[in-house]
C-alpha cells in the first residue's frame, strides 16, 4: 500500500519544503522566493499569509522550478481546513495543482532540463508560490504547446474524470454516464471526455438563477442532458431513457439526497463512484438497492491514485499524453477561468467559496 | 443477465405451480397435497392458510418431491409482505428454502432418482407445502447422511456466509472479518465457515437480557470475539487491533447506524457487504470514507448468486460438497431449530418474527 497522509508529505517536506536548508540561487522573481504559508488550520482567508519562503538545496534529485499559475480548488481548502485525506506538517504552502517551468536540476535528474514545463505528479507539493525546489519524482513533464489554464488545472480534474470513466465500468460508445456536479472542474472534464468517446452524459446541476445560461454552456461542451436536481424524481426520467440506456456508471460529487437520486436510475449491477461531497451529506444508500440491485458504491481519490501508481510514471504519462491530445483537438478546454496576481489572493479565495461559482480562480506568479 | 424476479416466478410457476393440471398421483400424505397459500401481500398470520395445493403434471423434466422440512427464514416473511427482490404471482405458496425427498422423475431427468434427497437450487420455489412437482434444474440432490435440520436450512444461510467469505476479498488464516447480526443463520454460519478457515471473526450482537448466554454459545460455535454494539464505540476496540489485524471484510445484515459503525473499523481498501437489512434502516457512508479511505460497499443476495451461475451448477455443486463436509466433520452445525408441524404454523410464525429469537422455526411436513 502507498504511504498515505502527513508522513508522505512530512518526508517530502524534510527534502524539499521551505524553511529548511536556505539556498541562494538566482531569484526567479525580483523580491525572492514567497509562497501561501498557514502556519495553523483554519479558514483560508484567515490563516493563510503571502510570505517569504526560503528555498530548499537542490541536491541530487532536486528540481527548481518557476510556478506560473496554481489554480484554488475545494481541496485546497479542505486541505487548509484540515478536513481533507492528507495533512500537511505545518507550517505548510497552500495549493496542490499548478504548472512552472524547469529553471536548474540537480545532478541525477535524468527526466527534466531547464525550460521543460511541469505539475505535480502527486498532491501535497504546496504551489501556491513563486518557485520552490521538488524532487524529480514528484513532477511531470507536460508539452509545452498546452495553453497555460488547461496545464495549470490539467493533473486533478481531468485526471479524475479520466479514471473514474476507465476505471470503474466498461463503457462503450452510446451507453450513459449520469452525474451530479456537472458544472464542477470534473463535471465539466467528465463531459468533454465522455463525448470524446461518444458516451452519453446526462448532468444533473443545482436549480440557480440564468439556469438555462448554465444548460447551454455545459451543452457547448458536448453534454447530452442537462437536468435540474429535482427533475431526477419526476416522471421525464422515463422518457430521456426511451432515448438512451440506463447508465452503469453514476459520477457523485456533491452525497446526500442528490446521490441517493443518482443511484435510483443506474441499472442492475451499476457503481456510484464518489469523488466529492459539497452537500457536506453521507451517502445513503437503500440496502434494497444493495442486495436487490447490486449496486457498487466506491469512491476515487487522483492523491491516491496517484501514489498507489508511484513506482512507475508511465499509467500517469499515457493518460496526460491523451489529455494533451484532446486538448489539441478543442475536444478538451480548460473551465472558465480568471487569472488573479498571487498578491490578490484573499479576493480570490473569497470568490472561490461563493456558491455557484462558474469561474476557476488561477493565481499568477 | 439472469431472469429477475416475477417473471421466472411466473415461468416456473405455469410448469409447476399448483393449481394447474391437477393430476392424480400416488397421495405422499394420507390427505392430499397441501401447502400454506397467500393470495395477497401482507402480514403472513394473515394472509397465509393451510390449503389442498393440486400438483402440477409431471411431464418430462418434471420431480415430483414429498417435502419433509423447510425453514421459517426472514426473506419468506418479506416475500409474503411483498417487501423482497422477488415476487411471486398469486396465489402462491411461502417458503423459498428446505428439503424433501424424490418420489418419482419425468422421462427426460437424468441427475435425480427416486428416494434422493433435494434442496432447491432456485428462489421462489414454494417450500411449505407437503409435496409438489418442481423442474429438474430448480433442484441440487445432497447426500443422504446430512442431519435433517442441517439439509433444511443448508441452501440459504450457510452459502450466503460461504460467498461473502470467498468472493469479495482474499482472506487468509489469521486475517478477520468483522460482522453484525453474529447471531442471525448467516451469522453463526460465519463464525464456523471462518474458523475452519483460520479467519478470526469479531461478532457484532445487540446488548440483549442473557448476554453471557449468548457469547457463550457463539464462542462454542469459533467466534473469536463477541462484542455488544456500544463497544464498536470504545477504546477497548483498539486493544482487539493490538491482538489482531483490521478486517478487510464486513458482513452487514442490519444497516442504519450498526452498518456505519462496522465500516469505521474496516482497514483501508476494505469491503463492506451488505446480505440484510434487520434495522430497516438504509447504509450511510461517510464520504471521507469513500474517498480517502476507498472503503467498498457492496450487497449480496444468494437468489441473484444462484440465477447468474444457472447455466451451470458446478459452483453451487462445489460450494454445498464443501459445507456438507464442514458439517460431517462437526465444523457447521445447523442454528437452534424448533421442528413445528405445518399446521401449527401460526404458532412458528410468530415465533420467528419475536425480537432476539435464537431458534430458527423448522415446519415439518
Amino acid at each position: 500500500m502507498a504511504v498515505v497522509g502527513g508522513s508522505r508529505v512530512r518526508a517530502l517536506r524534510l527534502l524539499f519544503g521551505y524553511g529548511f536548508c536556505a539556498r541562494s540561487v538566482a531569484a526567479a522573481t525580483p523580491t525572492g522566493p514567497r509562497g501561501l504559508v498557514y502556519e495553523k488550520h483554519g479558514e483560508p482567508a484567515q490563516v493563510l499569509h503571502l510570505k517569504d519562503v526560503a528555498l530548499a538545496k537542490l541536491g541530487d534529485s532536486g528540481v527548481h522550478v518557476k510556478m506560473v499559475a496554481a489554480p484554488i480548488n475545494p481541496a485546497d481548502i479542505n486541505m487548509i481546513q484540515g478536513s481533507y485525506g492528507i495533512v500537511a506538517d505545518l507550517p505548510a504552502v497552500g495549493g496542490n495543482e499548478g504548472v512552472g517551468q524547469v529553471m536548474d536540476t540537480g545532478n541525477s535528474v535524468t527526466t527534466l532540463k531547464p525550460g521543460d514545463w511541469v505539475i505535480p505528479a502527486d498532491g501535497g507539493l504546496g504551489t501556491w508560490r513563486t518557485e520552490a525546489v521538488f524532487d524529480e519524482k514528484t513532477l511531470l513533464k507536460i508539452p509545452p504547446d498546452i495553453p497555460l489554464t488547461c496545464a495549470a488545472t490539467l493533473g486533478v480534474n481531468p485526471c479524475t474524470a479520466y479514471r473514474m470513466l476507465s476505471d470503474f465500468e466498461t463503457l462503450e460508445p452510446g451507453e450513459s454516464v449520469i452525474q451530479n456536479a456537472a458544472n464542477s472542474g470534473v463535471g465539466q472534464a467528465v463531459i468533454q471526455i465522455a463525448a470524446a468517446k461518444g458516451i452519453k452524459t446526462i448532468n444533473v446541476i443545482r436549480d440557480r438563477p440564468n439556469l438555462q445560461d448554465l444548460v447551454d454552456r455545459l451543452k457547448s461542451l458536448g453534454a447530452d442532458y442537462v437536468i435540474a436536481e429535482e427533475t431526477l424524481r419526476k416522471p421525464e426520467m422515463k422518457e430521456l431513457f426511451k432515448e438512451i440506456p440506463k447508465p452503469s456508471l453514476a459520477l457523485n460529487g456533491v452525497g446526500g439526497k442528490s446521490a441517493t437520486e443518482l443511484m435510483r436510475h443506474l441499472r442492475h449491477s451499476g457503481t456510484m463512484v464518489t469523488y466529492g461531497g459539497m452537500s457536506k451529506q453521507p451517502v445513503t444508500v437503500p440496502v434494497s438497492a444493495l442486495i436487490f440491485k447490486n449496486v457498487n458504491v466506491r469512491g476515487f481519490w487522483m492523491t491516491q491514485w496517484k501514489r498507489d501508481n508511484a513506482h512507475s510514471k508511465e499509467k500517469l504519462e499515457i493518460m496526460i499524453a491523451e489529455l494533451c491530445t484532446l486538448i489539441r483537438k478543442g475536444q478538451l478546454v480548460a473551465p472558465v477561468c480568471r487569472e488573479v496576481p498571487l498578491a490578490d489572493y484573499q479576493a480570490a479565495l473569497k470568490v472561490s467559496q461563493e456558491p455557484y461559482v462558474s469561474v476557476k480562480q488561477i493565481l499568477r506568479m
